[in-house]
């Protein structure tokens, strides 16, 4: 068989930004993806330099995103994808755009800036027929897979507790005030949307219990607080959770707790035995059967299964990490595209890939969080 | 200065009981008490035989406490302070003989079944004039000393988050059904009040928050479970928690999270600098100020403090456990019962030692838990 | 049964020592002993003062240990063992004249000053009948037990490679210098002899590799260092290991290495599984069993044997810590007197206690280390 | 600037092979290099078809290195740097080949099959004028540069005391008679030279103890084993080292050691502190500053040098793993190719990268090591 790599584009992502670069290194990884386009900043001159400097031709370097989706359109080798790696309030509009033409789209997370946005996407996908992804990169570890595999094989039983939690530490003083940009952007609401830590950490926290889980959240009783002083977005995230299959947990995410880098940690606890993740020492899962010691899972090493194994490109041992986990989520999306491009039905291959719904699920989540925080942390629907 | 152990008697801890013998070691790793009666058991031939295997003179194994408080109160060498290591249920009533023959009282926890009875309980104490300690032992590490010594001298800054948590798994199944002694009276309303998990474990959870933090806590959103079939008493504990002091938190507690032992581990954020510490490693304290490396804090080792140097009987690297922090308690007991025969008022010498106001607020903790969760998670004042 | 204490003298251990305190503590936690006799300070004044402070008659406050021995043995209330805490220069003529009373002997490590010296106790003991321990503390902890265990019971397979290492920091400056007292005798070749990290914690090491491997050491290679300038005795350890069952190892003792506490630790490689255990965290074992996960096997909790349970006060995961494997050497050694007591052989009882034989072999250990490292680390038999 | 990339070939690394796959996500990571040509095995079928799979033009896909330097040294787009991913023995004729025709050379460890091989290749390399790096990848790991660094500006004062291990577990049955290809030409003394575990893994933990250290090994004393039957290399490394600026060390190795995956650690220690690290968990690197608590710096996180966060891409608790490592090696080799184009002297410009010289003392390394041994384990100089 002959390498054929996936023509992208990128919308957002120029010089100065974080995330972008994360999306490039995740595509080149496996060599699935080539880089030819792109509307990298709404600045002209550095949406050039940047283009230049990924080596993609000035033609294909747009001013615009909405010039860049007809464009592309028109080219015979014109783009399969894009990647859209903007603040959040862009996320519906370039995902439109490029919808409309029939492109597919991997989107970072959250899907837009509300629930509204995010139905209305939801139903340009199901319009366009085109791919839609959404990069909740956390589901990419394969000891994460791996979990998940436990949890539908029955091996923890009937769940019943599920406490995950993503704590940071970057905004326990105020710098907005400052000249970063990552803080501005994430604590200003018209960029952000409603929501400051929960839209941005939170729901990754909520996304990974729900697809490790299976199970849905029903309802959330929530207290937001925004404990630095002058800051418009909630910078801690306290919830009480209550899942459809009768699980029950917590949620704590922050930003405000020091000492804390990207604590994401999980652990779920079912009639059987419990398991524990935690995204710092993302290649060991430890897996507690009742009755029995404690089991370090480690990734591709003993009693790690199919699904880590396949997404593990080193021996157990040698640690892969938050790009490998990253690049694991385009590696399916490569799957998926050329099945896709195969003639097979968009939804039949999307399988492990966060998709469009997911993304509903979080603004669901989000307008529910914030609701119930609203109402003196009231049970508020999802 | 010659050697004088202070006498002391004992209301339960017959053949097996569990706390105590926990409590008898405690007493004796310093050296500070002589066991010289008790009332061991409500079987008489269990007391008998008990108090003989602990060197109990059998004129002073008493088929009943309130004989013991009676008789001992008479004796020239009469026990100084007795020890209630008795089911819930009974700690009133044995608690009130004692005081009212104005023998100190060393009281396992919870304080009583219920809130009524703490609050008389009280008020049986301030009359009597005697010393009451409540055993919450995890306040006894040194290495909580520590931490809560970092918060008074306001390393951490003005506190904003605190998250504490007490996760076991041996109620994962029906152990109340079987011949497990343990399981049987905590799973029991009749003995262990209308609190399970509750009672048993997230009352330590909950004292070790405010003996750290220093602050009270104002009002709970709570949700109970009994997870498993036909248990009559929560084993899962989901809580808010609003500290008088502006910090707020989750406390989670369960007996049913298989691969948890006993889990206990409390986070607390503030403006300046976050600490971690967990029972099962209970020689580190994590101290992480913004901006600079996490720092281990080892008991005894550099960056320890006097307070912790003081409770601390081998070198670092020598690990001191459960026991010991629970005999450095009977250590603060020893210094408060000389005083108090040395002419000192009884209140001016407690110190760090859990008292009966402790009692109290963990009953309170209790009562607005339960209203909360019946309620469906209303936030309830203490 | 009723309850009989052995009744116990100490030599050493007067104010200022620590060891002699540690005994003490590990005799009282499960209240097999009574300590009513010492000589417990060269100094007549610190010896009555220590005395007086532990609740010893001023009777039996002796001013040397060959007056002790000879009226210890004429009371009929007189001691049943003696526990020696002095420096290592003095065990071997306080051993003697208890010995030579027909009282049992409890001596701290290492056994003698040197080899000459312990074959000499060896005779000493075999000829006076009475009972001898030599207190390697280590191997008291339940889960070193458990090790033991595994290898004994075949789980590892035959072992290949042994790896084992203490080390410390407290030394890493020249501390013997300042008024330090533990350092001034430990740096001194004639209160420790011609060993010193070796001696001093390097046995420890070498002591715990045999008893749990359950093979000799045949022969060694060894590089002593003295690091700091003007340090008379070795402060660091570098050794490569030939046992008698085949297994090679390494063993690193160090006293100079910022950082480290007690950082005694052994891992053991067999055909079959692989262990890991330190006594920084006691309350774990880990069990790598050849294509398996894993397995963290705790304290008291799953997959912890009969013998580690035995050995157990509290339940998994309330850490039990070094006072405690200390005093499970004093539960094992008081099993062994009350049975010798009883009539039974001495030898016949010695079980899993460190004995003279253990003693013998630490100097013979010595011995060929220092004689290796002279020889420019020539292989030399034990 | 626009982007440019480097022209590489590869020879070795076809389907099947492990470490060729490594090195070419390596070179994919920061997008520095573009692979165009290949003699990827010595099967001419298997060649072209895995040239095919990566993208590499028929006519560049080479049934023979020889042929492939020769017409790719004719080619204006020809290769600027070949990478050698084949076993052991043919690392010099290739890497001969290339050199001859002024081609880079980026060549896997060891170096060459024995120490007259590395040394006549260290003269090739000198008159070729080409640039050489070895692929001792452990050095790419930002937080063992910046523990050079803190060795470098003396945080640690003089150096004493260097703990290396690499330990494994793959080879602790006899894997090299099952269809195990890796295992097949590892124990082989055709393909992998006299050394073993020695030269597979043992180089690494040596080439790591000198870079970090800035210390050269003078002697080593060595007992090397191969404890499964019918090996013929040896499994196990047992080795004291004297360096030459005065500290001493240990290094174990060994594939034989169930339960480690690639468990290479290190520890340094000075006379003013100690420093920790891990391959397992190569995000830690821990500081114990004597007399300070342990302080844990992170990756990219506080206390975390210029030259770790230089070669960062994500931030402090995202974790990069083996990969990222091994392509920060990539990444200044890419310096030091562009250096070198613009005229560069290319000596100047190798800075932190494992050169040739470090491949002939690897070689002195296992030559001393494999006399030692064989003369019961007498120091032997490099």
């Amino acid at each position: 068989m002959t390498h054929k790599r996936i023509r992208i584009g990128m919308v957002g992502g120029g010089d100065g930004a974080f995330i972008g670069a994360v999306h490039r290194i995740a595509t080149r990884i496996d060599d699935g993806y080539e880089l030819v386009a792109g509307a990298l900043s709404s600045n002209p001159d550095r949406a050039l330099n940047s283009a230049r400097r990924l080596g993609i031709n000035d033609e294909r370097s747009y001013p615009s995103f909405s010039v860049m989706a007809k464009q592309e359109k028109k080219r015979k080798d014109g783009i399969q994808a894009v990647i859209i790696v903007t603040p959040n309030h862009m996320h519906y509009p370039v995902a439109k755009a490029f919808l409309e033409q029939g492109i597919h789209v991997i989107c970072d997370k959250p899907v837009t800036k509300d629930l509204n946005e995010a139905l209305e996407l939801k139903a340009l996908v199901e319009k366009s027929g085109a791919f839609f992804a959404l990069t909740h990169n956390y589901t990419g570890y394969p000891l994460v897979r791996h979990a998940k595999h436990l949890v539908d094989s029955d091996v923890l039983g009937k769940l019943r507790v599920i406490q995950v939690e993503y704590a940071q530490d970057w905004l326990t003083e105020q710098a907005e005030s400052t000249d970063n940009k990552q803080a501005q952007w994430r604590t200003d609401p018209e960029k952000s949307g409603m929501a400051g830590c929960l839209g941005d950490i939170g729901t990754h926290a909520f996304n990974l219990a729900c697809f490790i889980s299976g199970q849905k959240v029903q309802h959330v009783s929530a207290d937001l607080t925004a404990f630095v002083s002058g800051r418009r977005l909630d910078d801690n995230v306290h919830t009480m959770l209550r899942f459809d299959g009768g699980a029950k947990g917590m949620l704590w995410s922050s930003q405000v707790a020091p000492g804390n880098e990207n604590g994401l940690r999980i652990r779920l606890y079912g009639e059987k035995a419990g398991i524990e993740w935690s995204q710092e020492s993302p290649n060991e899962l430890w897996l507690s059967i009742l009755g029995e010691p404690t089991q370090k899972i480690t990734r591709a090493g003993h009693g790690a299964g199919e699904e880590a194994n396949r997404l593990s490109r080193v021996p157990a041992g040698h640690p892969e990490g938050y790009l490998e986990g990253f690049a694991n989520l385009y590696v399916d999306i490569a799957l998926a595209i050329h099945a896709i491009e195969d003639g097979a039905d968009v939804r039949s291959v999307q399988g492990l890939i966060p998709s469009i719904d997911d993304g509903v699920e979080g603004m669901k989540f989000i307008t529910a969080v914030l609701a119930s925080s609203a109402h003196d942390s009231a049970w508020h629907p999802l």
